[in-house]
């Protein structure tokens, strides 16, 4: 059964589209996706290579290139998880926490609570640390876990968008060194907004995603590994859970260990554009970067302060400027101002995410849009849809 | 540390490239991928939407409607796995397989071996059914291990690309179900090119790659899980062993149990590409893409026979369409053949994978790229590398 020529039942009929495909064009100054600069999403449109020839080989060095400075390190172990923001989380615990080995996890979000997840489901000793959502963790909290637990494993999340909080990682890589743990970061929509030094700050392993500050498509998960990291990984007792995310395998497609293996198909084009994306981080340089992300956030704060409205964190220097959470302000139907800014002028902007759903809206400044004409619209749209509301004049 | 304005270290100078992206345009005649339809790589131009947005919800909706057709289904449980066949696979293992449970393997190339590595990793027993790369199973073989196992899955592979070999799965769907056995068939490089009838032959779940015969980029991964697979999900135990790849959570993005809600971030670009690669498929139909990867088959099996060259496979009936495995003549260098194929004429022709290594070459006959034209370029690439070795005057 199965050739041509053979019977065959009846055919099921097509009832998919007919037309060529069509989207309506946004502004995305949600928490992300936001959208790809127009030379990533041209990229797009290059011939396929294979996943095993030297050209497609060449734009993955350069992939790994474009990391490393990014990720502010010299460490050889870079590359993008085939798979989104959560197959980068995925593949860090699966491959750095062993059966039974513990993980400290920092939970002030969704993103806590998911990495609590994923880890017992890979057998991990999960120690929940939570955190009212809306406040980082002090130094003297993290030391007393990790001193306490001497933890595989302890997880921040530097950029935490479903409260809009900065996690500041200072003094925790030499803590975590002297106590037998590795220091793992979230930077999903953090990554070429904020400074992360890598290699300074003692990181051991970080996933980001490419659809955020990076202004590529959502699909591809860069990743970082440091040298201790990699000890760990390379003495492992058992198998990391997943074929698919094993980093001894995939890092040997990305030319880790001195060859080439194939393990998948890595998916060209989305490789084509991150290339792009970060050509694009190299030829502005980080530093003008997160001045620029600085520039817009107090842009954007300026114009909200101005309508009254007030920023959900209280500490200032615990404000995440990527993902900027705005307390809605007693009495003001919030998914009413959403649906204007969208219905209206095309632009997303976002309420909360699990705990902050209902007390937060979320304005992402992300790369390619993190330009003055989008805060300024993006305020036009908090202006109308306050008025609408009888709350400004 | 970490917000602008405070002390930060040196900064790390930018090494990766300077200049806008550029690759060899080629042709993609091996085992995958494929080359994209234009129309194909174009839609991944158009401007990002936001993944919880109702218009790309109806992106989703249509993509499921296509994959009900290429799967030949009306089971509502489809969907694009959020990364490549690899994932496909590990998500139809971590979620159909229990650990303790049995599953047994059908293992006669690289894709049952890998089958077999990953349901370990999630603890399954696993049986490895194991036969000489070239060879289909029959369906005594196949009844024998079933009702000796009583396994929870029975695994095949369609198309088994690393061989080139045809899998008959005559008469599996009754056998499977009369021994409460889910059949899972892999259809990575076979989707499209050969009949699928799911419902009607009684499989109960399928993955396959978007980067084959469905000529998107690589990326996403078809799924398709019967009533019955759904069931066994929904009775588990335990939870799945990836959070990732969970179809508990991803079904319900894809709005399998009524409702949407957020598991991860879809890769918008690949899914718009995926959407009018099935728009594709629904113009052209079914039955007259099976009859075109047929005649393309003819057409190279017309040209290589004159060449004297022999299929790999000894069964006619055994012989896959979408990769045709080719015997290596005793004493012809194959790589030279490969090679000269893409310096002379910058089309890919394979050379074996696994089991196969040095003992074939593989041809693919998929999607856009199985057009006469193709096949004539194919054919010249042989002649010439074999005259250039002297096996042809």
């Amino acid at each position: 059964m199965g050739r041509p020529g053979e019977t065959l039942p009846e055919i099921l009929p097509y009832a998919g589209p007919h037309t060529v495909i069509d989207v309506p064009s946004r502004l995305l100054m949600g928490p992300g996706p936001a959208n790809s600069h127009p030379r990533v999403l041209a990229a797009q449109t290059l011939p396929l290579l294979g996943h095993m020839h030297p050209p497609f080989f060449k734009i993955m060095n350069e992939i790994q290139e474009g990391l490393q400075y990014v990720f502010q390190t010299s460490s050889k172990y870079t590359l993008l998880v085939s798979g989104t923001g959560h197959a980068g989380m995925e593949a860090t615990i699966t491959n750095l926490v062993e059966p039974g080995e513990t993980i400290v996890v920092g939970n002030n979000g969704i993103w806590g609570a998911r990495v609590c997840d994923m880890a017992a489901r890979y057998g991990a000793n999960v120690v929940n640390l939570e955190k009212e959502a809306g406040k980082a963790f002090s130094f003297d909290e993290l030391s007393k876990a990790v001193t306490q637990h001497k933890p595989a494993v302890l997880f921040l999340c530097q950029g935490e968008s479903s409260s809009g909080v900065h996690q500041n990682l200072s003094g925790l890589g030499k803590l975590c060194k002297d106590n037998g743990t590795l220091l793992l970061v979230d930077t999903v929509c953090s990554l070429g907004g904020v400074p992360m030094f890598a290699d300074d700050w003692g990181v051991d392993a970080i996933y980001s995603g490419s659809q955020k500050v990076l202004a590529a498509p959502p699909g591809g998960a860069p990743l970082f590994l440091s040298q201790r990291a990699l000890d760990k990984l390379k003495a492992r007792k058992t198998k990391p859970g997943s074929y698919n995310l094993d980093l001894n395998l995939v890092g040997d497609y990305w030319g880790w260990f001195g060859g080439r293996s194939y393990h998948h198909t890595g998916p060209v084009s989305m490789w084509y554009a991150m290339r792009e994306a970060l050509a694009l981080v190299g030829e502005e340089g980080l530093p003008a970067m997160w001045a620029r992300h600085q520039r817009m956030h107090e842009q954007l704060w300026a114009g909200l302060t101005e309508m009254g409205l007030e920023p959900f964190v209280e500490k200032p220097d615990e404000r995440l400027i990527t993902v900027n959470t705005i307390k809605v302000p007693e009495g003001v139907d919030w998914a009413a101002v959403v649906k204007n800014a969208m219905d209206t002028y095309s632009v997303e902007i976002a309420g909360g995410l699990g705990p902050t759903v209902g007390k937060v809206w979320r304005v992402g400044i992300m790369g390619y849009n993190a330009q003055p004409q989008n805060i300024e619209l993006v305020l036009a749209a908090f202006r109308d849809g306050l008025r609408k509301q009888g709350r400004l004049p």
